[in-house]
């Protein structure tokens, strides 16, 4: 087991396997060919062909193409195409910052292997003998990656929402974390991947943050998507990324990228570059 | 002017312009055409040909390759054809921690488009009104980059040094960091590019290090490398990285680094997303 191979995990797809999804001349996505044979019935809404799937260029706008679209995966829904429907929607483009073409319910978006992006905070407390970090356990019941280890506060990025603000709420939803602490947390960066996984292709951009937490804080859940907290040396934090899966798949690129940025994995170790290089996709033209 | 500016320096070149410089069916390098050409005059050591520039079978280990490249290359600097000597070698292969498959002087690294790896420190000084940076200026006769605005310390990685050893080392030489202070240093991740430059192509991994210095520390230049040091509030590095080519060329994207990475730079700022995917190239197979 190695840091390696979580990473390898995290990049895991087969090109092959997919069609481009695109709007207005735009890739924003890929499609599995399976899931793109269903699409040819809604012609009015998808155009299907061996080269892709293209949004209807009738559909001309960001609020014309979401609300088609969004009744499409409504029925797709109803047949349990797309399972595990969240409510939620998440914008539609390539690169954080851009205008979004359309929204998409969250539930679609590794259908149509569209980007997401996500929010995902480093909680730490600087203790005596070194640092620690807060490690969630998630819930049993959980759609994606149930009873899996986690961040103390990870979350969607959901369309309409900058960044710092979906912390600062995600703070306090899912640790109980006031506004005005939550504010102490620094961006630090991104990982990124594309992999495939039971959901569909998630291909994501999640900006990571860390919060130095006091040593008397303890973390609460207000929305019952977590089992237990506890507070973790750092070491044992590598020992387990390393070692096990027991981490949630993604959460192992930020808590990576951690060590590399905090010190504790150093280029004179074995694999560092191929460890450090593997933490984001190539920029995309 | 923008950091994206600064980032598109650090990543331009042409493809077409070079052909692939191969070890033992690896390919460790990119040799200019014209260069190329020139290396068809010694037919024991290099095999040319459209295809690529390749060392002599024969030449089957380290230490012959590194001995007939070195006549080789003593020949091209009587010539001119590789200037600025430093009596320096570099190690020869893809990735840091892997065997070199030979040993090169630093001076032909670029003319092979070989990969050069070095070390860069952020040094850092805490205040009351915030983070401060401290900035070399270049000496005016440096063979590269001369009077060019630079880190405090940065160096180039020579063969058969460790990086944590290579830093402090040069800690001492170019700022009087003692070794006592230069261990504090804490590795924070890397930064890599490849662009076109006098000095022919430049493919460098630089690792990058965060050291605190005490307020009353004042660094002090031993190798006549650097002609002053002064101590930037850090909206003035930045405002100069963005707004200028003062900084050396590639200190500019570990500067970024830094601001990305301490929270300078948050996403919700325009361009986030390029920023941080420009500052490393793609993973090789």
């Amino acid at each position: 087991m190695s840091y390696l191979e979580r990473i390898a995990y995290c990049r895991r797809w087969d090109p092959d396997a997919y069609r481009p999804f695109m709007i207005e001349d735009a890739t924003v996505g890929r499609v599995a060919h399976e899931f793109a044979g269903r699409l040819r019935a809604f012609p009015e809404v998808f155009g299907v062909s061996d080269r892709g799937v293209t949004v209807a260029p009738e559909l001309a706008d960001f609020e014309s193409r979401s609300a088609a679209v969004a009744e499409v995966l409504r029925e797709l829904e109803r047949d349990g195409e797309v399972p595990h429907w969240r409510d939620e929607d998440y914008p539609v483009m390539r690169r954080w910052g851009e205008a979004p073409l359309m929204r998409m319910e969250r539930a679609a978006v590794p259908r149509f292997g569209v980007r997401g992006f996500g929010v995902h905070l480093n909680g730490l407390v600087r203790g005596a003998s070194g640092m620690s970090m807060w490690v969630a356990k998630r819930a049993p019941d959980k759609a994606t990656a149930p009873g899996k280890l986690d961040h103390i506060v990870a979350g969607g990025q959901p369309y309409g929402l900058g960044v710092r603000e979906n912390l600062i709420k995600e703070c306090e939803e899912e640790a109980g974390i006031a506004p005005e602490v939550a504010a102490r947390a620094v961006p630090v960066g991104a990982v990124s991947y594309r992999c495939e996984r039971p959901e569909g292709l998630r291909d994501d951009v999640l900006f990571c943050y860390d919060l130095e937490l006091p040593a008397d804080f303890a973390p609460r859940n207000a929305d019952g998507e977590v089992e237990s907290f506890s507070l973790w040396p750092m070491d044992e934090v590598m020992a387990r990324v390393r070692d096990t899966d027991d981490f949630k798949f993604n959460v192992n690129l930020v808590a990576i990228d951690l060590f590399i940025r905090r010190g504790f994995l150093a280029p004179d170790e074995p694999d560092y570059q191929a460890i450090w290089e593997g933490l984001r996709l190539p920029q995309e033209a």
